[in-house]
């Protein structure tokens, strides 16, 4: 190899534009990492899908972060982390981590009542990776998971507030405020852009744990311990998308990314 | 890839024995990982090679550990860690670390005053990367380094205590003990083998940090953001050595290892 490991970029895909709040976060505690970005717009949202499906799109998108040379993968997205990570970790050699690990470590460290609250897709709810991954760590936890299947396809349309999405939120977080949860893990990152009515519904009395911040942490943790922390960005951060690059560049720039947003034929690639 | 990546080995290398007490702290954390353990007692003592020779043994190393099919390579060795690692895990696709950054993070949680010892071989000291380490973490803590060249050949050789061991100990030490050091750095896996002679000599007012321990907490961590720990326990540990399997079966079984020793050519290898 003729490049530095180290000096190569960070593969994060998700299934459109909650990734880049992942993004977001590995700006701030990762400054110097230089990010290829992967929104599979063309197959959002991936709340629906068979596990199948899911690990099918994953190592489509890990062999072209491979041929990307990235040196660490990110799945941004909570439903892939759930269902596809698990199978496609044990196939590749390149280091792959998911969120949901991280937003269960950060949810058991953050509740006092062990009560926790998660919302997600469809597939991620019915997977039960949250309430299995908060029990490997704390046993005696209460996790509650409530499907959201609404919520992804509204974000992905531009809505942010309003009754349009004010009330299937209320519908949704009302059976876990039942339960007396402390803390609600956003176990899908699209749900950040919803934080203003989703704080507004819950109240003070919850915490909201956002897997996007603590990943991004372990990332770094990650990268410290195996040497390949860059000591330099070396390039402009990339994002390419499955779909029309239009839309997602729309969502981008209202996160203040002005980078070029190319078309990528996904289903060309695998591991 | 047929075989899950979680189920294959942890490779473990050092320069002879003292990788054993990093495989001892493993065995606690991680009792469910198979470990493949190399030993160079060939080519031991490290402590006083150049830095291109430790990087060509490294490599030869991580490739024989990759024909092994290893998920993951700790460089339990302090001198390798500080001298090899940070070029060899630019050149390899499989996930390295080493013992040197654990270690400095736990001193740093340890230390109460900020004046840190460490003792290692002339190579690791003459690098500086404890001190390097520290202070990325802590600027302001104090490191003092000490070059114990005669440490390793006494215990390879068999010595643990006694008037052979503590007068050369006495000699290290004093220099650290008048800068009122409250943490000493065991930075050589070796080291751990004298934790008596040098628990007497420093007396109870400085806390022992044995980067193995650490290191081996750090191992799990990392495999399990990765996805990459192991469920159960597929397989015996293996014991190699580029030496005479003889002396090292000796200082195994002292520890409770009781598996074969087997002779690796290691110079016919490399990534």
């Amino acid at each position: 190899m003729g490049e530095e490991v180290k000096h190569r970029p960070i593969g994060v895909y998700d299934s459109g534009v909650g990734g880049l709040t992942v993004v977001r976060w590995l700006h701030r505690v990762l400054p110097q990492e230089q990010i290829v970005y992967f929104g599979d717009t063309a197959r959002v949202p991936y709340g629906g899908r068979s596990r199948h499906e899911l690990v099918e799109f994953s190592r489509q998108i890990v062999g072209f972060f491979q041929e990307q040379g990235v040196k660490f993968v990110i799945a941004a997205c909570n439903t892939s982390s759930a269902l596809a990570l698990p199978v496609v970790a044990q196939e590749v050699d390149v280091p792959l981590m998911g969120v949901i690990g991280a937003g269960a470590r950060e949810a058991v460290s953050v509740t006092k009542t062990k009560k926790i609250g998660v919302i997600g897709t469809q597939a991620t709810v019915t997977s039960g990776a949250y309430a299995r991954a908060v029990k490997e760590l704390e046993p005696v936890t209460n996790v509650y998971e409530q499907a959201c299947p609404e919520l992804v396809p509204l974000i992905e349309g531009g809505h942010r507030d309003g009754e349009i999405v004010e009330k299937p939120l209320k519908r949704y977080l009302e059976p876990l405020l039942e339960r007396n949860i402390d803390t609600l893990i956003l176990g899908c990152t699209h749900y950040p852009y919803l934080l203003v009515p989703i704080k507004r519904l819950v109240g003070t009395g919850v915490e909201i744990v956002d897997p996007a911040e603590a990943a991004a942490r372990e990332a770094r943790d990650t990268l410290e311990v195996l040497g390949l922390l860059s000591e330099e960005k070396v390039g402009e951060d990339l994002f390419f998308v499955s779909g029309e690059p239009g839309t997602f560049r729309a969502a981008a720039v209202q996160l203040g990314y002005t980078q070029r947003v190319e078309h990528v034929e996904i289903e060309r690639y695998t591991i």
